[in-house]
């Protein structure tokens, strides 16, 4: 197998470009599969985006994103149901086997109150899914964005959670740039096993020249991912692996030189 | 107890001021200790320094920093246990019971070998340090500095790692900054008991301005000390809490201004 087959394109590695650019320009390149975000699908349409890309013949590996589960009022608990549910129809409309959750930062109600309510909300959203046939990955974010994005920091702790819930359905999305520090991180890639719905990599700049926004292709930074796409490979993992780069000089480029770079270094670095 | 007493000043909190000008001042405002670092020591020349602390009567908790183990030549190694005998050296003439260890980021070798090269330079200290009277205190750094500063990255892998020295000479710094975030850090504070060596406080601004110089007064972010000293106090901790914040505006102000805010904030959220 040509390691290109199992490259997927998260759409914001590649945010310059709008649905039918990157529809366009990954048929071009024979990359079999993206990731996509609501906004970017909302941007065109959601009829419109799911014809694009059945006409196509690319499949979307994962939809970005669902999740934010803390809530501060009751208003905003019920608006936060609503949108995960909309999230997994849009899921299920373009054919995408995974909704990917970005389980959300602390509410006023403390830390330790906003994780019982982010496994109060996938128990929520669990049984919609699972009647829609779209899976919910679980992604632990890096411990930086957990008072902000996600109170959901390690592995151990996703996987955890994950424990709760039928695993065919709910299971967790491993990204090398979140948990590559974390001395634990192998133990629970093997515990994770087929509940492994997703792998991302982008490489971690040292230092990062921005938080959010600097993560850099692979190569360009210390991650080992050798040993992390072994790691996940041994767990039993075989579908696509996700590029996702949120990187300002990545975005000024032409989308085509973007998308060239990419593929190079994910030839070169993530096998 | 007046809940002063047990505020320590790190130097760096206030990094506008020399040496002396820290001495004065915290003389001036009945601070009981505080936090030394290395540079500002160097400045003013160890003779004095000693003097100076004598005089004033004010305890020195910690001095800041050795560390950085991992090499990626010879050369470098041979420096850094030169480096970190010094840094022993001045703990003791300064009366300091603890050496502060940030333990160094990922060596050429990678971050495996790296977390062996910590391991083993804390073995080559330990008995320097002891012959001497001088406690090492293993900081573990939030995952975002992992690649640059620290490989040790959660109090879990401190206690593992102490746990290879003799306990009256090698254990922790708990530093919530650092720590708040994880899921296992109660836990952790509970297992490190009488290994903790010493506790830093300064807030998780959200989002945060500046990862490394950004770090917030206690009260203007999201950690929740109460809850934090509390599981140190129930740990067996008893000594000085000391304040260490990095932050640009703080440095802007007049010393003794940056003083009375940390004092008041500390009074007033950290017990």
């Amino acid at each position: 197998m040509d390691p290109i087959d199992r490259l997927s394109i998260n759409h914001y590695s590649i945010r310059q470009w709008s649905l039918p650019e990157l529809v366009e320009g990954c048929r071009k390149n024979a990359i079999k599969s993206i990731g996509v975000w609501r906004d970017k699908i909302n941007a065109v349409g959601l009829p419109k985006a799911r014809e694009l890309l059945k006409e196509s013949g690319i499949a979307v590996s994962s939809v970005c994103r669902g999740g934010f589960f803390p809530y501060s009022s009751d208003q905003e608990r019920i608006n936060t149901i609503a949108d995960n549910q909309r999230a997994v129809d849009e899921a299920a409309a373009l054919g995408s086997p995974l909704l990917v959750l970005v389980c959300g930062g602390i509410a006023s109600a403390g830390l330790e109150r906003s994780r019982e309510m982010v496994r109060e909300g996938i128990a929520g959203l669990t049984p919609y899914a699972q009647a829609r046939g779209v899976k919910l990955g679980i992604e632990p974010l890096h411990p930086m964005f957990t008072a902000n994005r996600s109170v959901i920091a390690t592995l151990e702790q996703a996987n955890a959670l994950a424990d709760h819930f039928p695993s065919d359905t709910v299971g967790v999305v491993v990204d090398a740039y979140h948990l590559w520090w974390d001395p634990n991180v192998y133990r629970e890639i093997d515990r994770a096993g087929s509940r492994i719905f997703a792998v991302h990599v982008s490489d971690w700049l040292v230092p990062p020249p921005d938080f959010l926004n600097g993560r850099g292709l692979m190569g360009d930074g210390c991650i080992e991912f050798g040993k992390f796409i072994a790691a996940v490979n041994e767990a039993g993992y075989n579908a696509p692996i996700e590029v996702e780069i949120f990187n300002e000089q990545l975005w000024s480029l032409p989308g085509d030189e973007a998308l060239a770079l990419i593929k190079k270094r994910f030839a070169q670095f993530v096998h």
